[in-house]
């Protein structure tokens, strides 16, 4: 599956168009005081019942404690509470950064009178404090109280960190007769890599699926979405995807493949694809994106590896930030990629084409004719790339975001 | 051999303090109107007789035409003539710039009255339009007639393209006693990679030395330089470095390994040192440099991936624009690079120190106290980081540049 996203034309303003209800779930927010600036920073989101539950986690070695207990929690397939803060990663903070994750997870699992496992905690701030469990704990009977059908569009406030809005995307499929929904929402901003894109990403659905069911078709719609998309090439120690699934929609439950599990794929796709794309176009009128396909490639994997030296390039991020259909910049991202993983690439067989216009022929200048339409073109938030390499059938495309001022003036002052 | 380089306390202004004079060699610069700023953009250097010579050369699959001809021209060891400008890297331009290169390149062979294959040529600047030859070659005789001793620092100017400063070193040794000078000048600035770090180098000696002698001591002192400082990952098409010897010091020729050989690669490597760290710290007050030093790694193989992983990371590079001394960042990239890369990489045994102070202890915070006073010792321009892995006795360093707003005017608006 190589379908290419859709993208977006008008701004991206998240969490104000979606209906944040769905069925089976609860949601909360509640400032506990972890955050500096008083904003709320500690998001619930509750199942009526155990349920069934996947989840994906970042596979940095340096990991937070909220992970090690999610990942543990999680092995079992059900779960009942998502607990998840800003403020604070919780990350480098060895033994006593576990225990009190621990704590936390324990008082919640007391309030919500479930057993400890169906609680996964997730954490995103700076890295190398002690989560303040206390903090947490002391708010956790008002955050479960207040919890109502309509609260998941403030949990998903409550997880932003330097995102500048809220970001949630809703799709609907059929299942044997059934209409069921898929709702998602995510924090991004920094910190995303291909390998395990989102800090946090919850994705909540109606239907009625096993939880390997639901590990197979986040597996297939997070390779479709997160996995592709590049802010700055770094993957953070807290990123964590959860599905969740509260069977409410009463469709035969799904056990594995077959058309009810594609179905349930194609939209969570939708769901993680449009999230995917919030995150890399977080700073709204800032920032700008491109999405980056290569094709002809001699394979997939070097067509990936390609588009991913390309869409991590510190000079064809700046370049798209200002705008400039600096084609030369992508072929020597590429040039050099190929140089050191030794793929196959041959700049002479290249064209490359910005919002459709051929702008690098060959692995010369087109014309400066088409440069300069290309340059006017990109003066729009998301733009379209294509680089064919003319030498087989391989493709892939990642989404990039640019690199501007915006990004230097967030992670120079990210502490302070 | 893993010597720390000498980290230089003070401003660093290049040219300003080094004498440019060195026997057998005459420089001169001209404005041929390469550049839109009327800068002088065209550098020669030009030896009073031909000479020994080797070079290295980048290894991007995207290699400029002077890069191809320089390549082919160097074979042979001897070199007459380099001809470098800035204003336009002739990449990206097919056979038009490979044949726009050699008329250059011819041109100057006949001025200068020697074979073709002793001019080396070179070019910096905006990829993707023909090298414009006409305009060098019209301004070739009057560039050859004003070359003299006194000129070198004239073409150290002449290739500056975003450099803020002139970059000049020298550095003497005694050859079976004689005294030989090593000169070395550079621009560097963005597209600056651990293969092939500079963009431009041109280092001359007065020492004797066969080309084969003058390889290996260049690979080695490249080796402790060049290809261990990270400004912004990316790798350019154009890098080139060129080691030329005059042999006017009257020492025995060097043939290879053996006491002079090793004289004469000290005094190259601290001229490659000095310069690779005016890369690293060009934009003078506004940028801030770290030497970035891992130890106790299982192996040197892992020490050097960390550590560049560590020095590309935006987020590591912010945090020393700040500065801010995150320490969490810095592992964190580590074990993103460690799990990409299966490398021995355990947390909970890392130390980190940040000007000698001790600031992340065996995975977590040492104290918020060392922390803060970490961040004031960062208030200079260039300094220290040691990470301890404790797992081996494998080490490696490299120097990485910051990632602040000046990386960004200057690349999102390069081309304008």
């Amino acid at each position: 599956m190589n379908d290419l996203p859709k993208l977006h034309d008008g701004p991206l303003k998240g969490a104000a168009q979606v209906d944040p209800v769905i069925d089976g779930f609860k949601g909360a927010a509640v400032a506990c005081g972890l955050r500096k600036d008083g904003r709320e920073d500690l998001a619930l989101i509750v199942a009526d019942h155990a349920v069934d539950a996947a989840g994906l986690f970042t596979t940095n070695r340096l990991f937070a404690a909220p992970v090690a207990v999610a990942k543990n929690h999680i092995q079992a397939g059900r779960a009942r509470v998502i607990l998840a803060n800003s403020g604070g990663a919780n990350a480098a903070t060895g033994q006593a950064g576990l225990e009190a994750c621990l704590r936390a997870c324990q008082e919640a699992a007391r309030v919500a009178d479930c057993p400890l496992t169906e609680v996964l905690p997730c954490s995103t701030g700076v890295i190398g404090q002690v989560l303040d469990d206390q903090k947490i704990r002391a708010k956790l009977p008002e955050l479960f109280a207040s919890a109502d059908d309509q609260g998941l569009a403030r949990a998903a406030g409550a997880i932003m960190t330097t995102d500048a809005f809220r970001k949630m995307a809703r799709a609907e499929a059929i299942i044997d007769g059934k209409k069921v929904s898929v709702l998602g929402l995510a924090k991004g901003a920094g910190m995303i890599r291909p390998d395990m894109a989102t800090l946090l990403c919850f994705v909540l659905t109606d239907a009625a699926a096993s939880p390997q069911a639901l590990g197979l078709a986040l597996g297939r719609a997070v390779e479709q979405s997160f996995n592709r998309i590049t802010v700055d090439g770094d993957m953070s120690t807290n990123d964590t995807i959860l599905l969740l699934a509260s069977g409410r929609a009463a469709n035969t439950r799904l056990e594995g493949d077959g058309p009810g599990l594609s179905a349930l794929t194609e939209a969570l796709t939708a769901v993680c694809q449009d999230l995917a794309q919030m995150m890399v176009c977080d700073g709204e009128g800032a920032g700008r994106m491109a999405l980056l396909h290569i094709t002809g490639a001699a394979d997939q994997s070097s067509a990936r590896k390609l588009c991913f030296a390309i869409g991590n390039s510190p000079l064809v991020k700046t370049a798209l930030a200002s705008p400039d259909p600096y084609w030369g910049r992508m072929l020597s991202a590429a040039g050099a990629e190929a140089a050191r993983e030794n793929l196959p690439f041959q700049p002479e067989k290249t064209r490359v084409w910005i919002e459709g216009i051929l702008v690098g022929d060959h692995g010369a200048r087109a014309s400066l004719e088409a440069e300069e339409a290309a340059g006017r073109a990109m003066q729009k938030p998301r733009v379209s790339v294509r680089i064919d390499l003319g030498l087989g059938q391989g493709q892939y495309w990642v989404m990039a975001s640019d690199l501007d001022h915006n990004y230097i003036t967030l992670n120079v002052s990210y502490r302070s």
